[in-house]
């Protein structure tokens, strides 16, 4: 950015630049301006992925809007989150999507080769939290992950998780996913040797206050290692591990 | 009850017993009136056990009272829990109390031999659950109960967890003692095959809440086989568990 | 365990065995993968009893799935709980159920003969608990305990409690089922010599606040020998009960 | 008020009483102004029972100040509640009081003579409630009513409530006191055929949350003829209490 | 109670009647068994009122057969609250019933005369709080109550309120029922001189929380003589009021 | 008012109005009484501007009733909140009306003429607040308002929030509206140097409860010069902001 | 902010200024880094009024040193809150302020003259209130305000209220300051036709749960034109006050 | 783990191991029993780091005890969290400390080198954060990291957070500690391109309730890569943290 400005300096210096282009220049909006939304077409050269399009509370048509802009700006690969089927059955008409239902997500263009440090492991506790589980899979995958996922391996059978030891061991980062107790994370927390991301969903009943009762036992974890996203968030945990796979050395 | 009734309603047909006496016994409170308590000298009678007295908010005096009403009444083992250094300072000059200092509980008069069903083992996640571990420990002897204390096996290292696993397979009754995410109770709750009592302790600060998080997590276990008492309230799981430990047969 | 494994070990001394087949005894997997589950067939070895079917958020075909792997497996009683009507219609066409309506839960197989150490008493406050009543009803009888059912003496009415005071005395195991203030728990905890389990039920408006106000007044009982597991969680309480009322002497 | 303003008018009519001074007659406060307070003197006139002075976050001179002020006017009888020892102590060199210090209430002037309905009982589930129900004692005998306090008769022995069904059933009025679960309100509700006003008390440890869940118990009462007021509020009890105890026909 | 017993005691003596139909009054049930409920036949004697049906989650036959119930024991009017357009209907084919849809209330049987000491004001914040208060309404009426009802006279608009002074101070109860911020509570209670009942309702949206709001609110009025019930518990405070309004001297 | 009161009484004095009249006078209703609502006819001269009609739990033809009752009393300006598209077409039938259907909101009569001190900015953190902020700008230009909506300029891209800091500086009244963590209050509250209205709206899942997270982020924000509105409450917000953009000397 | 922008440019362009100086100047920093605090020495600049010392948790050395930070920098008025009389004492030793020891607020510099548009009004609902209150008034004057103070004029005592009518008529914007249930922000906000900021205190007990009663009836405020602030935010609220009192036209 | 097990049972089977000998090995303990803790003294092989010691409720001797062990065991860097003073003061008489006052936490033993991919960058919103700023660096520093410090650039004055925008592109991790609205989490959050830690803090008062105002936001924050530890979990930050600063490529 600092560059950016400089360049510009020097060509005002130099006469290569008039006062007011450069004006226009450093106030040039790097988002594009849909009326219902500010698509920002520079979340690529900024931050290093692409725009994710959020599809709750969004109509169909400002979903496609938003995916041709990005499109047309030249972005490979769009994730459509929280995407109700009815809203995929149409965006499906205009674009060539991937849709996972399970999930509720799409995505659009194509899935990029695996480019990470290693493999991403995404364990549930039970049967019910794989729709938290097949967003945040989808999520690293068009994100450039390989994906190893460990359904139903909660706590209550610990044998189950421990016959799995050797995944825990080996993966780069996990994604564990639970609602009730959600003691799930601390154990496995307890057992790895590299970040662990914890996703709090809400399964469950009574005393489980939608998620609350896993979301406070993640948070309050004995295991070190462990950070917390949102309830239900699959997306988050995604984004979040794939980046942290992607770490790379800065000077 | 039933039959006492009969009783006296046959002794005053037989005319054994006048109507005012039977009137006196049918009427006859069944605790001590001490002004600040009414002390409940059936207990024994009618649930097995003795008066337990909770020192939180009585005076010495109070206290010493009290207790002095249950020996008058011929109970040999009497539990006072929620007892302060100091007051148990100045019970021990007035009856011989054996007072365990970390778990702020007294009993006054004699442990009984153990006689339940089997061992009762005491698990905590941490060191700073001791307290109400305790707490737990000297109500379950004072009831006649074998005690093996398994401290700081929390789920963050699940070897230590598994290196017990013979003492929670062989025992007959669990009490699984834990703060913070207080996962402990769905991972033994999930090894065992014995009723497990859940404890939630305070332990922990921020969203532990108090206690809250491992309350929730405790309730919201996906083992079957747990059920959970008051946040620290050790003597309450003490006491489940001794009562669990003490089942026979009716027919 | 440890003498599975110390006969493993002889039997490899011996030449009995070779290391590959040791190898693959000690690391086989006490489970069964489904793809969407993980089927525990040991747990009736591990645990006593068999696996049990937590019906919510699974098809009517991962169900009959589940149930296939366990008849194959051996089990003779098959409890799927939180079944739905409709799935148990489709279900009951594959295998022969026992369905429960109001409780909303099926057994597959026979009913084992009552084999504990007494009678199970359910206690329900109001009318509206009736459904969480028949969930624990119906579990207990699948475990193999005789049953008494008392509805609708809740303490509004204390002398409803009162008349039917000699079941209580006499039962082997109490499950106390109120929403609204939860105080049953409580009076027949005081009344009771017997362990009671406590479940709280969203029954109630307002400031029941879906079954908060019952699920604390049962964790703040002033009695003793009362637990509490989750809101409306009848088969926790009923497995609970049926533990208990299933202890024996361990040497 | 009606027939002032109907006189004040009348006056002017009659040339009695200038524009002036009927404006000022129109606009006098009914209070009188102490700088750090608004001490109302009309209370007596306008509700039929005096200004009742709250100590708490007053100092000792606000508090002298406004009881010399309400006895200037003509009160015979000064309530002031949630008052300190060291308050109480200074307070008694001014003015002539009763102090209760278990209720940290006093009363300045002399107590009337009981002129109610009937008796207003007073019941405490437990010892630790007694604090609390003194405050309420003294503001009924203060606000004239006789008063019958029956202490510790909490429903974990439900035979100490039953012993006193007699009691119960002659109250007036009956002000439940209770903390932990609260579940003493909703038995005697169910008992009593008249009004209860309910106490919740911060009584109790862990998931009593500071007396939230006698709170909700309270309010979730399935006894009908019960009403409740703030966590350990026993003056404001005992005020609603003599309320009702003085009831009276309006035509 | 007691003469009941001496009576029994006397006869058995006597010889006017034998042990065992003694034995048998003693134990009589003053309830009437239906399988899904104990219906409370001598509440009339023991409270003064009689038994109210509680609609919600109860079916039409189950309502009618309770109604049936309490009429062959004598009972002249019965309450049937929570009751649904649609049972309403089916229950007005077997009964005649007064139904008020908004109230969602019913009654069977004649509204007795008004014999209270007083008129009963039932004032609502906004017209949004009027189902409650038509619920209260009815309630009274069926206990022998005259009302009037002030609707929408909520604090924003304090004159409103003011304009209706006098009802408030001629009132015999007040039953203030307000959602939101609740406030008209303690405005009226620091007008009013006789007992004032709070009804927070669900009204309002965001921080209402469903009634939370208001609910904390009339619980910490700072005026006196104001106690509160259930969220939307309109029968409650209606009940209540009648009670404290049917008042008379206990000797 | 004062003035009045006093021309009253002058003219009583004077004999030109007789003392029923103003008795009369005195006690005018400033509201027309239509049943289910008290319409405050005298707002607009009581506080500058015309009742607002509150949709919810109103039915159309309430409604249409308060409309004419408004109109009739001749305000010039109605505006109509929570009012569902189904109400919207019939009222719209008897009442010229302009409809926001994404807000909710209607207007009947004419929108005034701008007559504010500057411009009312509102600005939404995303899409899904659009709603809110649609209720808020017509609430601001039926008062007499200009406005400027700046949409999705959430802080997760603080160049889109930047890039419009003129408009936030040149603002008169800046409403931010944001759901989720709601930070878009802090960060405007921050940069601007005019009052700032915040909204939190229930857009987001999860932890977000229903809004709870932003309205506690708002309350708690950093930045002076920020105040906080209902959740949801576009109205609210437009009022206030109108209220603050129509300041003027008092003497 | 773009003109000076553009005036860089221009010299950039004219030769007048080097790019590396352009570059420093575009980057300059607005504020001076203390180590322990980042001063912003601009706000005065870009918000109108200048820093404002948030003195809790900061020692005496940190304030004394951020005080002359500000001082050097020509700001006038320096507002210091939550200080201690401790740190006052300290302070005062270095610098000439004026220290209220109930809001525990203190101004460094002079007060200066007056310049609103017209008086803010202070309203507490008790004498409890009155610490918040002072805290709201020092700011206010030390933005340049006339304070008017209306302290303990509580709803339960309408007629208290009622009394202020004109003050609350003629202000030019009124603070509410109530704890308990809050209910005075309503009232006040139906009466007035200014805005009203309303401030949630800490007063109150029990089921006040500290302060977020009366937030929570604040926030549901059924009176249009009240915007709310964090509990016990004195000093938020009368920098809110202020800004609206020095509104003027922006073209 | 596996090739573990293979090669005892090819010793067992060449007669090289004795099977009781082959027993002990595979059920051997890799922690060390104090009696009041199971020190962990394997965790270094098996994740990389070595036991971190939790001082809160523990003794100085205990903690002693347990630096000695890890001492013993070959561990060459030793934190200690949650340290009093007079512990740190204690602990140093026996070991060579360093002792972090601000943050609480102690390091025994030498600060490795810094070996991770780049620089961790912790910054906190305002100068109240610092203590758990701390605390986190000096976790991160123990654990091998370079830190850089920005402390107080919370988002009410945004210029200072945009000031630092360079460091913030340039960090390898990021940890954000933010009481009060926790907005820094999301706006950071927004800027940057490498995973982002969230703190909240119980920095703030009133409706900040403990931190949890902060959690809500930074858990519903939206902006992706940020996920959450506990509130005041400085230390956990930096151990997450510094796992991330040390991925490396999993074949």
């Amino acid at each position: 950015m600092n560059n950016e400005i400089k360049n510009i300096l020097e060509s005002v210096k130099q006469g290569d630049m008039s006062v007011d282009d450069a004006m226009l220049k450093l106030k040039n909006e790097p988002f594009k301006e849909l009326g219902y939304a500010k698509v920002d077409t520079h979340r690529m050269v900024r931050q290093g992925r692409g725009e994710v399009v959020y599809g709750e509370g969004k109509t169909s048509d400002q979903i496609i809007g938003i995916v041709d802009t990005l499109i047309n700006a030249g972005q490979e690969t769009i994730i459509i989150t929280r995407l109700s089927p009815e809203k995929a059955a149409v965006l499906s008409k205009h674009h060539d999507i991937d849709y996972n239902e399970a999930g509720r997500i799409a995505v659009a263009g194509r899935f990029p080769e695996p480019d990470g440090l290693g493999r991403i492991v995404i364990a549930t506790g039970g049967t019910s939290d794989i729709p938290v589980a097949e967003e945040a899979s989808v999520t690293c995958r068009a994100l450039g992950n390989e994906v190893l996922r460990l359904y139903d391996i909660g706590v209550a059978g610990i044998h189950r998780l421990l016959a799995n030891r050797e995944h825990i061991m080996q993966a780069s980062v996990i994604i564990t996913i639970a609602g009730m107790e959600g003691a799930l994370a601390s154990v496995v927390g307890g057992m790895a040797d590299c970040p662990v991301i914890a996703v709090p969903t809400s399964v469950g009943y009574g005393a489980s206050f939608n998620g609350l009762s896993a979301l406070l036992s993640m948070l309050n974890s004995c295991a070190s290692g462990v950070a917390v996203v949102n309830i239900d968030n699959g997306f988050g945990a995604g984004f979040m591990a794939s980046r942290i796979n992607h770490m790379e050395a800065k000077k």
